[in-house]
């Protein structure tokens, strides 16, 4: 039933609880012969550390990658491709108080209740630590991707209320520039100014992550139930605290005309495209070599510090402090699990689509 | 691959083109010795058919289901359940000077390139009307969740910039009150100005669909990838004309602060329940409990009256101008397909979680 | 979970029952551009019909494919390819007394209590009819193989004890000669006046069906478990009574020792060969080139003439007499059979090599 | 295309090559709060290793499992079970002169051709030492079956032309009395007297394991493509050197008439039952209560000493001496792993089979 597993020809399996031995995966049907970088799977681990911004924990995870079969040195050899990083740096005592309440708006309960096991065995899966395993199947999918010329690139859009001003050219940005991943530095300061506030008073805050897709071929997405658009949606609401995705002119298409909206075809460079991008880059659900566009919505974090009322195991009221430190905001290290997930859905195509080469 | 099927243990796969011999679909894993009420589900397919209103195509279809097995009588016996809907009143005419000439923001472009085929083969996969088996199948799972006391019911929220205003008391509305599917009587009426203006133009809108779940147990949904919000969001992404998908508080909670967002445990009749629904109906991607609440986005109808500038297959610069009628606003016709999709997740969901029966 | 389907990148799903109105299929992966030959699949049809030979039951069926979608003209169009073939000559009366007494070794004891479906209900799925549409769908991936060079060819290797002695050419034979599917004459006599015996008494008898799958490229086959013998095994031991499989020098090879069973590797016009192959064409569940050579044991029909004692419904016992006619040997008939199963399984893994091409 | 995985509810994916760092799998799908006996793990993993009989190989495997999620202490907790084993004793030295010639009848030929990799980097995913993978999730699958009642034994039926005569009682018989694992005494010595010539010859030889599977409910069994028996031979026949695999009567059953091989219905405590057991304890694919019986052909270990002609990675002709020790027979190390894939296979099915659960 492979609730562990996403994709079909690209296919990461995923195991491991955040306070258990370790963590890992088993990576399927990547090509073998490609020889990877490991020390770009390192930076993109780094960017989803949990940095020394003063908005972010400051847990200090050292994140060592063991690779335990697939590669013969670091080339793919054809066998599937399985890592682990062992857990270090549990402090039990942090999850104490934790473990007799539910804690609002997180899995806890959800998760107890449906395996029926006691408390504290199940949080572990569901910590968005495990979205650690998403990043390095993601980096490597990316390095494959890159050969065919694909680029993917994530970035913060929006902090709470405060969100980058008009369109950005992707092309020309770098949204490794901040700690923060926005890659408009005068939306970033109002942004860390929000953050500030939002840390003093031990809340939270939520945010948008858009995500370009830049040297798509025409022809990907497998109609009519894995469209490119479903496929994504699928896998960034697989995202921890992901509550909404949209792709193209999304919601706010809703309320344009079909004249504005529909994208004329023109040619340029000797090749059928379109004038605008209302679409995102997808027509019935097959890329139509135009940039993929997406926004992924993150609510708050729902670990606080800020005394909350729940109930306990007992069903009893009582009221939760916690005292660990959390991420003020997810959307900064979401930048590289959004592009990671949104590479395996690509690479997953690729190499669904190569059944129909002549 | 199956990318012609939908689900895991409630599973619809399906085939037809609008312009071939019929459409039609398989399900299988329906639970056996389930007496379907077989004029639910022509009453249905009525929903989603052309109604007469001024907005809508009066494409006369005669959708007769045929039963090719699956069922003894009316009750279902174990064997896959196969259906057919011939397809009729196909006029070919309507659609010749589309045959040269590419559909701006329709999938013919893409389908062709795909798979190579020569015009007019592939958009006839692509077309509204494999929704169709989509309304079947799910008022097949909509009858057995009825059983278990589920109940969803999607309605017409917004089309262009009219929307519902505030929140409606879903338990007591009636979604088929007219033609728009609109709870709200007086936003109706505001909806049937908006569109009478569409019409005459020659133009179409978008808009947005929302839909809740009702009398669910805790417990369903697949962590980590098969999150109840992932198969939501896949399936709805995977209707034509959906641009974005969103759970609970969606893209406005990412405004939110942690401590106004999380949903408060409380008892309620002896049961752990919330005091609010940010989170619309899961936690860590398992259902708590309370309603599922979801919006899908549906752009524009991309075919329109209006001349457009488009290129034709030769690569040559031409101006499209449809003379068929076609729907001014999808969204009416969508509820119901919106609801059918939500059926086959729970169904499928709702078997899954057999598993873990002891 | 898919128990109707058979297949990953080319898969066929069915549906039917053999007393219902249709039974039928989807075929998904299909290459879109293959023109298909529609008179062969009706030639392959004829090779699975009850023949005018004695032993053989004359139960008219005029089992005719309607085409619902797939092709354009009778070309590939890159839409799943659906048909159907509408049930006739169904005369319930011959099954009147079967229908309170379990046949002994037929599936409608276990069909029902694992459904909980009342008599007669559930024996339909798991008629021999079902297995038409494996014909259609093999027909089809057929004609494909052989546009690689891949030529998939049957035969009766024995019925009861009489068995073609030492190995044949099959190269030059044609496996078309008799009704009986025999390529060596003097062998088919001796089965004949076998079969007469058998028929007189009302009995019935097994035999073995043997398969040669010539022109394989080196590659085909997905270890570890998806090894190209463990899907033929898969595929054959899924034809109804069935009860064996065995590749190159199977059981027997089991007696050999490694010196004498290890095919030395030879160079043969410039390309690695084997000058044995006991292998049966596959090393470590890869094809190595040779031909795949295999063999499916099919056990006696259980319908037969003579009384049997059994028990009903009610659970009382009694002696049940079948009074319509019935295959004396299925193996004639299913020699067609396994060739289509072996064509939906090479053309599987043709398929899922295309995604290692570069 | 999940070819490293097993199973649909219950799953196995694997990992690992014999010369990288380890070997391991991820298990899904096992039922939470089972208290798993690891001890029983251990001693399962030691009826596969080497024994120090003179037959087999003294590479001394230090097999220590490390769990790395999915266990709470030593109880399933809902999330994936993953294990690894780290590879010892890996002496490259023995595979020296390997590396350059293609070893007859073994896979290293087929896997470099497939993936187009350089010698011995895929040579090690197909060495038999990835069984252990399969033995670890069997015995987790078998502590779980047994909980039901389900029992599982496996046994050395024959080992060259040496097989035991007649039938034996499985239930009053022990498989582990000796190291050959066969429980009849005398058959044991004569097949010790065999081994000891093939040894002393440098030669290898094969055999047939035999399996039973007692305290099966009715009802296993997903018809049509996933009948019980389809299942179990996609599952042997994935297993290295396997070569054939038949059920109940199997081969022999071809042979005899309808009138003996069927088994009569009888009430037998006051349950519906048969007098014989030719079917195998399967009937139209489904358990129908009675032990399910199966054979499997393994061919003879195709590296031994003796000299073999061959050719190399060059083309060029040459001689292959084997100079490391290995088994002369696989029969007895591979009974517990025919025990762990039956157990997988009936496992899955028993959870598959939930689905259908009022």
């Amino acid at each position: 039933m492979s609730s562990n597993s996403f994709g079909i020809a690209f296919k990461l399996t995923t195991f491991g609880e955040s306070h258990g031995k370790a963590i890992g995966g088993i990576i399927e049907g990547c090509p073998p012969n490609l020889i990877l970088d490991l020390d770009y799977i390192n930076h993109e681990i780094a960017r989803r550390k949990p940095s020394n911004a003063f908005w972010a924990t400051p847990r200090n995870e050292e994140d060592v990658v063991v690779w335990l079969s697939g590669l013969s040195n670091t080339t793919t050899n054809g066998a599937p491709i399985a890592f682990m990083i062992e857990n270090q740096n549990i402090k039990k005592q942090d999850y104490n108080n934790l473990s007799s309440a539910y804690r609002p708006s997180h899995g806890d309960f959800t998760w107890e209740s449906k395996y029926n096991t006691p408390p504290t065995t199940g949080g572990g899966r569901l910590s968005a630590r495990e979205t650690l395993t998403r990043v390095v199947a993601g980096a490597i999918a990316k390095q494959w991707l890159l050969k065919s010329g694909i680029k993917i690139t994530a970035w913060t859009h929006s902090i709470g209320s405060i969100s980058i001003p008009g369109d950005i050219l992707i092309e020309t940005q770098n949204h490794e520039l901040n700690a923060l991943c926005c890659p408009d530095p005068q939306t970033a300061e109002l942004m860390e100014n929000l953050l500030r506030g939002i840390v003093e008073k031990g809340d939270s805050v939520g945010g948008i992550v858009r995500c370009a897709i830049e040297g798509l071929p025409v022809g990907l997405g497998e109609p009519l139930f894995d469209k490119t658009e479903a496929l994504l949606g699928h896998a960034m609401l697989s995202i921890p605290a992901v509550k909404g995705f949209e792709i193209g002119s999304g919601f706010e298409g809703t309320k344009m005309t079909g004249s504005c909206h529909n994208d004329p075809f023109i040619i340029k460079d000797q090749k059928i495209t379109t004038s605008s991008n209302h679409s995102g880059g997808v027509l019935g659900g097959i890329t139509n070599g135009s940039n993929i566009d997406f926004k992924v919505a993150f609510k708050p974090v729902s670990t606080i510090k800020l005394p909350q009322k729940t109930i306990d195991r007992n069903g009893i009221e009582t009221t939760l402090e916690a005292s660990g430190r959390h991420d003020a905001c997810v959307v900064p290290r979401a930048v590289v699990i959004v592009e990671a997930m949104a590479a395996l859905v690509i690479a997953d195509l690729m190499l669904r689509q190569k059944q129909l080469e002549p």
